[in-house]
């Protein structure tokens, strides 16, 4: 990013579907420097009339359970389709592990080479917000250059689920055969965010046991109360090496658009989405603004040491300290 | 609360366990009258160091699992057992049904009459925060007129059960055997935060029933993944009428009570409890002052309705509000 930033050059580069321009914009999008920011909100908010016309897909699983292959083997699925794909992560801990959660870029041998592909892992630092923010805006850059199918992909180990969930259209759970009762480490919560489970690895030796936990899960799904959309989460298995089940997958994704366009769930909840972002925005400026004064966050320490020595009643403690601010 | 308030009075009454006092200071902690917000944290601040040593149970069911039964029946069990029993509720919802959240008080007959223990319905309104911040302080006052078995009411259909999870030790959730597969509206994430299960109304004709679904649960329970505490959850029947299994839901308490307290992750929850709670009440206060100035309502109005006609970019909006604020 040496070079001076000319907004006009990257809004035409975005929409003329310049991978280098969207690259560079997502960069932007993720530099915690002032001048980027600036820059990045300009262009967003000259590309973001363009966005919106995508299928947003949310992958979750925890490391092992074959994401990337997954990936690989779906995103060309989808792309044989006739989509453009764009693949985005949403990883607030990957500040420690960099990068490492789309896995090995090289696992996905034909997606990371095809033409109507576009793979960005992000290894953002900073707050969930955050994260979820600028995946948010690298999705809207990405939509505005044309990318009409786009993969978030997270580690279902930690909080960001609820982040994807809120950004995204279907919220798709990997799950590991025969892994043991479990599940591998997958927080409490998830699997009841799930639009549909897929049952990775379903060859050779561990065909049967597939089968038996997809029947498995498809009995606790079921006794699960109904979604707001009225959907019922399928189960299904695949096997990504083989390619078994894939097509399954997307045909599952595409009843349940025809479900929701059905009854107007899609839009609503894209409606929502959208409310919810503009008061996250609110709450996250409030909340940053206020925790980044240092004698807010020297109080604090210090009402936190009292805490643990004896019960404080936290509205005394808050009241008073807004008057010492004010 | 005709007569002018006097706070060490108050204190006094509610330290030497005096009912009409405990009764009376709830009712200063639920009105939103400023005078009585400001009598009500005085007399927290007095009791708060006599609080935190009772065992906090919340406890979670959609209307006509029988939930007033079952805390009749079990709230017979803990007096027996030794206990001061207060029982809470908590319930953003109730401001339309006014109440009705504690079924009949009269369906509580001998509970509702006995002198060591204490039911208050509270038919709060106003904001979910508000209504978790207005039970803790109930709590508090409660624990410091010697109640040390607290009950926290919850319709298990919204989301109070997020709010009963973050103030109480342990969440119980109440089915109904034999309701068919939707759960009775219980919303999803519900289930995976509960501590234990007690599947109600398991005697006549439904006793097979209910023995079937604690099997089907225990199935659905074992698949999630492990709590943080370590505590496997447990799947209970039991009859309120004819007071079975009652006993064995208060063992199963203990034995997490046991539980935790070997492993500490009762004091661990309860001092991420207190942190929790107080920058929960930060938060709030930081979003109520902002959302209670006019010009904040008219601008998000006007950004809202904009937001349906085309994409908007938050972050954008959200820095040009806070510009014109400022």
């Amino acid at each position: 990013m040496a070079k001076a930033i000319n907004n006009s050059e990257y809004v035409d580069g975005i929409l003329s579907s310049n991978i280098t321009y969207v690259s560079r914009a997502i960069t932007l999008v993720e530099s915690t420097k002032e001048e980027h920011q600036e820059a990045a909100q300009e262009i967003i908010n000259s590309v973001i009339q363009h966005s919106g016309n995508s299928f947003r897909l949310g992958i979750t699983g925890v490391p092992g359970v074959g994401k990337s292959t997954f990936i690989e083997s779906f995103g060309m699925e989808v792309i044989e389709r006739g989509h453009k794909l764009a693949v985005l992560a949403i990883d607030p801990s990957s500040q420690l592990s960099k990068g490492s959660i789309l896995g090995d870029k090289t696992r996905m041998e034909k997606l990371s080479v095809h033409p109507r592909a576009f793979i960005r892992p992000s290894p953002s630092s900073g707050s969930l917000g955050g994260v979820s923010r600028k995946t948010k805006e690298s999705m809207i850059i990405c939509e505005a250059a044309g990318y009409d199918y786009i993969f978030v992909e997270t580690v279902g180990v930690g909080q960001s689920e609820t982040a994807v969930h809120e950004v995204t259209d279907f919220f798709l759970l990997l799950i590991l055969a025969g892994a043991g009762d479990e599940l591998q480490g997958i927080k409490r919560g998830i699997m009841e965010m799930a639009d549909g489970l897929v049952i990775t690895k379903a060859d050779g030796s561990n065909t049967e046991k597939a089968k038996l936990a997809r029947a498995e899960y498809a009995r606790a799904m079921h006794l699960f109360p109904p979604t707001d959309s009225q959907w019922i989460p399928e189960v299904l298995t695949c096997s990504s090496t083989e390619n078994k089940g894939i097509r399954e997958v997307y045909d599952m994704i595409e009843k349940y658009k025809r479900h929701t366009t059905l009854n107007n769930y899609f839009q609503t909840k894209r409606n929502r989405q959208s409310r919810q972002w503009l008061h996250h925005t609110i709450h996250d400026t409030l909340i940053t603004n206020f925790y980044s004064k240092q004698i807010v966050r020297d109080e604090i320490q210090r009402i936190e040491k009292q805490m643990e020595l004896k019960p404080v009643n936290p509205y005394q403690v808050v009241r008073d300290l807004f008057k010492k601010l004010n």
